[in-house]
């Protein structure tokens, strides 16, 4: 992957909110055919993409879909129902269009692409997947840092370069996905270790593994965060000592997004942890203040770039600029959910990843916007408002 | 409207759902690329729309929208927060394309139709609009029944004819909406009747009425069901003496549906109250068990058609043959949704009608059956199964 966009660029401010438009598309929004407020969340969804697109007419017209692939070393512990091999086979699917997520990127038009930031195995070139190898899958995170901290910034920046590349393809809506057979893994611990919650509060079922099979995990993440305490200091250390190179890329994608204003729909619960870690990193002076995380954020120990503390404190939240899709039936998701102070569009008992859940929503997010551009006013339409 | 569809067709069976269509669905659905029931309610919703359209691979290929608008006595009493007027003219913009349901289903390249089925004042010929009057709108309920059995037949035979037009036009789904200013003091009133809840529990704000207006709307409810209590001896009764004609359109039209196994989604509070209704109708022969209506069921006073009864104790419901689309935030709508035992898709803070929610969820009905009939499956992509 080519791009001249370096890992510095982690720290540069996020895009402002455009308020201008907001209540230009507020003022619209007013005088539609429809007592005020009667199209709920719609409204919302429309008068938010005013303020992330700055126009009073929002709209999706090209919605782009990256899923991120990747393998992880915890996978040898037997923490998934499904052998590692899959991650690679499903490259393979979203390459033909035959996953869920190629499936419903069609559906809408999407740009789709995966990207191998990580495949145990380096696959022969495929139809819709870039090559942006850092490594061939993490190290098993029970004994080893899951990545070096070089692999993780790399492969955020592989994250950042993709969210670029889409901006500079025009296109509107940006949706981030992953495939990595063990990820649920990683997002837990991540969950656990940035919640503060006991690891069997969100540790979940993942791709559907037997009771015996879920205690195992949990004793698993038990251990590793054990392990590992000492070095996780940030979440950005969290990501680099738990986390997986595809969960990292996602993190890049939606700081540079943010950054680029470029408004996105987050999926489930591995898209909405690196979100919440993407989020901590462009608010870092807020963090201290973080109950919830505390222990974790030692300012004496601090060892990721000293640059990561932007003083940046009024910038709008990565937060602001994502539209959470659905809430997936995986414990941590809730967690993370509340942590944001978010509320998904869809609650529709989902857990595949993938960014299906994500992908699910565009039609609702165009039709909020069809709705908004193209509903007529009481004046067009000769209604009378209110009596 | 011509039709030969007669009244009595009322009393006809529904349709059984095809449960080897469902069979041979739910075998492909275990085939696909993704960990059993990772797709949560797309794989359920793809599952039931196999049983009603009898096929393995279900598909929507031609949504059908007919909106039933009719205008309300009750509403000289101040029920609403728009002028009486407001149905008509909502008409005329339902015929232009400019209302919330009509953007909906451009969108979603359904038919569209508005049907007058009882407007105050007889339209001139409009684009989309099907004129089917039964009266210049219905009396006011707080003094009057607000049909006679005879206008409240011809109502729901109106409905019955649309469904029958939507099928015979090969619809492949089925949706129903209305426009009547006044008319959730109707669906409050039947909301009462039907559940036993006191009044005040089931009125909403309707099109966004203050308080004093709420307190005034429970009170004119509360007098009318007073009033008309000793006629309330059936769901049909009720709809006569306290609906609306297009209240009674949309019943007739969901009965019809459900006897000719047409899938239906349904909207909001009014489209739910109807449904209930329909739901009733059909399934009359349980009534008597149904606790929560038992003193509106009184055998030796039961005055509509003697037919209604008919015998078949194992039709599938009504209910069998909807998909719930979202929750409306008129209190009355949980209330119905609870009865039924529904869980509908979405929960979007709209209280708009015009079918704009059911709308809204085609798309999303639509994905289901794409991922359904165009994922891979294991054998096809070379996925490995559960390890």
């Amino acid at each position: 992957m080519n791009s001249s966009l370096k890992i510095e660029a982690l720290f540069c401010a996020n895009q402002a909110l455009d308020e201008e438009a907001l209540s230009a598309a507020y003022l619209h929004q007013q005088q539609l055919t429809k007592p005020e407020g009667a199209l709920g969340r719609l409204e919302e969804m429309a008068l938010r993409l005013a303020s992330c697109q700055k126009t009073a007419h929002p709209d999706i017209k090209k919605p782009w879909v990256s899923v991120f692939a990747a393998d992880h070393g915890i996978a040898v512990e037997g923490v998934s129902a499904y052998p590692q091999v899959v991650t690679q086979e499903m490259v393979k699917n979203f390459s033909r269009g035959g996953a869920a997520v190629s499936v419903l990127a069609n559906f809408s038009h999407a740009k789709f692409e995966v990207i191998d930031v990580g495949v145990l195995e380096d696959l022969a070139p495929l139809e819709h997947m870039v090559s942006a190898r850092v490594a061939s899958g993490t190290q098993n995170f029970l004994h080893h840092p899951a990545m070096t901290s070089e692999q993780c910034l790399e492969a955020i920046q592989v994250g950042m370069q993709t969210a670029q590349r889409a901006f500079d393809a025009k296109a509107d809506l940006f949706i981030a996905g992953e495939m990595g057979i063990g990820n649920t893994t990683s997002a837990a611990a991540l969950t656990a270790v940035l919640s503060g919650k006991p690891v069997h509060e969100v540790v979940g079922e993942g791709t559907g593994i037997s009771f015996r099979q879920k205690k195992q995990k949990t004793e698993i993440i038990e251990q590793a965060i054990a392990l590992h305490e000492p070095n996780l200091t940030s979440p950005l250390k969290a990501l680099q000592y738990l986390g997986g190179l595809e969960i990292a890329s996602m993190t890049g994608a939606y700081i540079r997004c943010a950054q680029l204003g470029l408004p996105m729909v987050i999926d489930g619960v591995i898209s909405s942890v690196a979100a919440w870690i993407g989020d901590f990193v462009s608010r870092n002076d807020q963090l201290f203040n973080c109950m919830s995380v505390e222990k974790l954020w030692d300012l004496g120990k601090y060892s990721m770039p000293e640059t990561l503390f932007c003083t940046c404190g009024s910038c709008p939240r990565l937060v602001d600029w994502c539209f959470f899709s659905h809430k997936s039936v995986e414990p941590a998701h809730e967690v993370i959910l509340e942590a944001l102070g978010v509320e998904p569009m869809l609650n529709f008992e989902m857990r595949l990843g993938e960014a299906s859940g994500a992908a699910l929503t565009i039609p609702l997010l165009q039709q909020a916007c069809a709705l908004h551009n193209q509903m007529a006013t009481f004046e067009q339409a000769g209604v009378s408002q209110i009596s």
